[in-house]
């Protein structure tokens, strides 16, 4: 059973993550780690803070010479920003006549979209601070290194993960197009909009700049695949043992996301029944399956061809024409108060997603194959497949 | 906390199904859950099983005098199929020889889109009967008893459910639609297909009529609406704890489901930012959203207003012109066996999934406001709601 | 990860189990988990329930032929007494005038000892009828019968387990005694006390009788051994990954138990650094301990050696010469009303205790190990003991 | 729920800690959590790491102008030794050739009592140092942390916690003396081994010193109490509801515990039921207890009387003489390897056992009465027990 917590708030010093559950023997590389959280701010239509939000890591324990311990891994990400917030954000008291002013001001007009109006709710508070600090999608960064990690524990095992962005706003794909491989991560990060067909790509591009040009923002589509994922993950046997409803939850739980697929999704309900399942074909001393519809999962479990998910992201909320909203310190129509300004965050919404998937991949490993050491567990998995009886193979 | 586990097979005696953490004091009657196990049987297109299957209810704990104790609630569903089925599926050893012919007779030629065949290779079955028993969507009636139980207690907190069924294959209730109210479920019901909108459903009914006609099957989307949720269920401040990745395991968690949305999901994506949140106005004494495109969640939060989830259903895996395969007893291709011959199952998903939100919500509930009897829980509800300053409700 | 609830009422029409996440292929005898209901009735000084208290067993799900089927395994144990009770305890409202004498008479003179006066407190009940129900040590016998399965699963994997009494009230085994073996069994079963030391039982035959004639209930102190535990079970890296936690949280769990110790327990706290702990030596081609004052357990881990860990329970709360308590319908003096008339039950104790252990067991060889088959469970466990090296064996 | 996890390894660059659950607005503040670090120091007898070890605190995130934001808490704790052992326990790979010696050399002795030899089975690892790293009592000053921030949301509850030492080795506080009370901290606090008999405390010293003379260590029991705990937290529902389960598992979590006690645990077990139990009297307008023989609780739920907790500690394991043992790199008779020197570290575990019975509380506390601020949880605390009706009082 794998665990794990992450805290931090966004202009606070720093966020801080722990894993709490993989074998001892991973490599954990800070290179990769960071590597991960650069890729994570890729995409065309990004704003500034992309730019100067640098992510300062570090390992606080659980690894040693490069290798998992078995024990708790700690990661922080620091915030080069922080001195500019250590008042607005001091943990400590500060003298209030200090604040009141600037970066300080109580945020009243909570944005449509946002967590702001409902986290003050909920939580008892009279501005939206407190709430949007947390709800920010700064908090990303941290399920990404998380992700890393687990994505150097799920390569020991085989498997090695893809995303890519489906669609921008109302430019999408085309249904057919072939699917990136591994090998073809570094063709889609050097892509503006991390997006594998060029075409589509070009169409994307033009789509944000029109909506930049409109002081708009876009949502999207994101797909994320899973190379190598062994037959057996997750189960049928009861409800919340199903992979793809630990994957639903996992991508669901992303800020801004607002439906999720597994395989051809809702495209598969429209199909009758005769041309929506993957056909079981003999062949190459194999069962195979004449397609991919399923997305690589039956009966909740992952059937040993790739597992593909989609997660589909709304728009960004704070929109540079800002929206109508009330000023609830007064009670008076207002527009709504304005923190950043990305035109959309979809290629980045994919390397979060990439990360979800890995935590739940490695949480699904573990269920099935247990394991405290690395090597233990691919034993495992190693003797699991041989077992496997050739005609049911 | 909420936790509940189901038992039984499709074929076995019974289903048991205990759900532990309610309070005391929730009204729990037969007649209601029976009435629930009933509207899981309705809807065109069911074939004859829906009709000879009786379900047979008895509550074995946590209920005395028609209301919870706050201990655990156990219910049991017999099969009254059983006799027919007691060698078959005994708990007990058999005579080997008794077996091996009719309904004994090994399963070998796995059914795609099913669970079949990965469910031999994980846990080591030569035959998928073990498998399919449990795999079977028969399972889904101890979550809707369990649901019943779960909206019971939600309707003393002030929430009342609907689910309705949104699309049967490529025929869809077109946008802009009125939603039902919780007063017009008898309506649904007596609807074949459960839809709300009688010209659609008309052509749901076309539709599956063509299907049955061609040996053919369909899926579709139902559409669960939660009326009366308080504002602040789930939370932002981690991902787990968010309502909508609940929403999205709950109904993923259904057997065939393969795509979830909240609010308008999907199509939110290729909208853009400036119309496709829910401004905030004032009004009626209290702030009021323009419009529920987001389905009533923000940052992971219930908002107050309906809250609006979606379920997409592949088309039955099970289709009477049976689909390629392999007999694993051979390694010979074959054509898939044959279980059952609905053509739509998809107005019964939809009270699958009003159970599980019922119990999803149930445990938010319980989450916020604790209390270990209806009085406690509903007292610190009222007093939550009557604790939001005028100015934020 | 193994899950599993209890569901039913001292009264009600059965008692209700599920237990899930256990792998396929485990034998499940009936007439196993019948023996072990039996000895959980066992023992010098019980009263007159246990003679007429039946245990109507049968098997609900996840068993099929003779052995578990990865699904949950769901038991149910009637009540014979049920007809008797069948309107106080009714799920059903009844006629409110049929009640109110009786055994439906309210029960408003808490006992002291038990949870009749908290859970009326906390519940919002008016009587402890609906506490005492829940409460009561009935409930056990669901937890024995998983145990059952529980210890099958263990003994596919080498382990076995033994409970013995060590004391009754102040009379107890001397240290030093040899401890009973796995085949020593039957012949415990067969102690009046089930205490492996005959002297010592003798006396405790005495300390019942004297009891018994005083009016008065006695304590005691039950011991569980498991033998063939693998080493490295739990962890040290997380609090609640170790497995003397989870040991005592299973066995304070129990009713009516209120110390837990592993191995010498409170004992070592008295011996100074250098005679407390188990010395390593080689010897026979392995390291061995010079003893076994740890309980089988370092680090949180299990070491290999014999698990051994005790469960202290206190004299039964309902004493025949009832306690002074309060009449909570009048707020006057009164005497506590009185349900039962066994002396001491710690025998039985030992046996549900044993259970607990199990089931703690069982779940952390899931934790290290996986596996969806009892072949790939042992397969894996084979394995790991195999690769650890020669000088560390 | 409430949540935690922390990280770190004791000679890491620093401990990790998160905590996630609480509601907001509840005071924290550096110093409160610096004082308890300090106290967990504190005690006659403990070598000089206690001197030399300074615990660098910070929060990083959760935590805003002195109130929690019901984000989740995560706190540092700087460990200032670590630029000696930056090599050593580097997360980066170092140069192979730079260890080996001094600080870096394998430990291949494993000390019986501790984790070194089992550690290395479990993880695969052929030398002790990444087990003792982990598994080190330095970890439990995260947990202190931690657990001074449960403490004051129990006190914005009305919940004081106070932990004294009862016994060092045999010396031990006679039965039937007062019990310290909240205020009685710092009194406790100023003596050297935290006990609350001053006659017992100069006989403690003197065991001390006798014992470090003969180069040997001690052991002992601490007891927790809790003043102001409402009636009702936990239950007799569910096994793994019982407060006295989950605090069993909380204390026996603690490195070195043995055994754990409620009220008066083991001894109980020896008295007979006449005169084990706490008899209910009317006084004073309420249900008064004669005794509190329990320890606060019954059926698994705080009574509302206070809470009293025993946790029994082996004698240290690094014994200064030191334990025969094998060597793992040879396989021949060695002297376990040496890490600390303290004699007893009884009165530091009294303070992490004060720790985890917070934490434990806390979370019974949401579990009852819910709140995402302190406000709502005080409120609905308050409105249970006004509630109560009069007679049950």
């Amino acid at each position: 059973m794998l665990r794990w917590l992450t805290a931090g708030e966004s202009h606070g010093p720093e966020l801080v993550a722990i894993l709490e559950g993989l074998p001892a023997g991973i490599p954990v590389s800070l290179d990769d780690i960071r590597a991960d959280l650069a890729r994570r701010k890729l995409g065309y239509g990004r704003g500034a803070r992309m730019k100067f939000e640098q992510d300062e890591l570090s390992i606080s324990g659980g690894v040693r010479h490069g290798l998992s311990l078995g024990s708790p891994i700690a990661l922080r990400i620091g915030n080069t920003e922080w001195p500019k917030w250590s008042e607005v954000m001091s943990p400590e008291p500060v003298d209030p006549d200090s604040l009141g002013r600037g970066r300080g001001a109580p945020l009243t007009r909570p944005r449509p979209g946002h967590a702001d109006l409902v986290g003050m709710q909920k939580y008892g508070f009279d501005e939206a601070r407190p709430v949007l600090e947390r709800a920010s999608a700064r908090e990303t960064a941290a399920r990404v290194a998380l992700g890393a990690v687990a994505r150097s524990f799920l390569a020991e095992l085989g498997v090695r993960l893809v995303a890519h962005t489906l669609a921008i706003g109302p430019v999408r794909v085309p249904e057919g197009r072939p699917l990136p491989l591994p090998d073809d991560v570094d063709q889609l990060d050097a892509d503006p909009l991390r997006c594998f067909d060029p075409e589509t790509s070009a169409a994307m591009v033009a789509e944000v700049d029109a909506a930049h040009k409109d002081g708009d923002t876009l949502g999207g589509v994101v797909e994320v695949l899973a190379y190598g994922v062994p037959p057996g993950l997750g189960s049928y046997v009861h409800w919340d043992r199903r992979l793809d409803a630990q994957l639903a939850a996992a991508l669901m739980g992303i800020q801004a996301i607002k439906g999720v697929e597994v395989g051809d999704g809702f495209l598969t309900t429209t199909r009758r029944g005769s041309v929506a399942h993957d056909e079981l074909h003999q062949g190459e001393g194999r069962i195979l399956r004449g397609s991919d519809r399923a997305g690589g999962t039956e009966g909740g479990m992952s059937t040993g061809t790739v597992l593909r998910v989609r997660a589909g992201m709304k728009p960004i909320a704070t929109v540079p024409h800002a929206l109508p909203t009330v000023d609830v310190a007064t009670g008076e129509p207002a527009v709504a108060h304005h923190q950043r300004s990305d035109v959309v965050a979809v290629p980045a919404a994919g390397v979060v997603a990439e990360a979800m998937v890995a935590l739940t991949l490695a949480n699904a490993m573990l269920e099935k194959f247990g394991g405290d050491s690395v090597a233990e567990t691919r034993r495992n998995l190693d003797a699991y497949l041989a077992a496997i009886p050739a005609t049911l193979r």
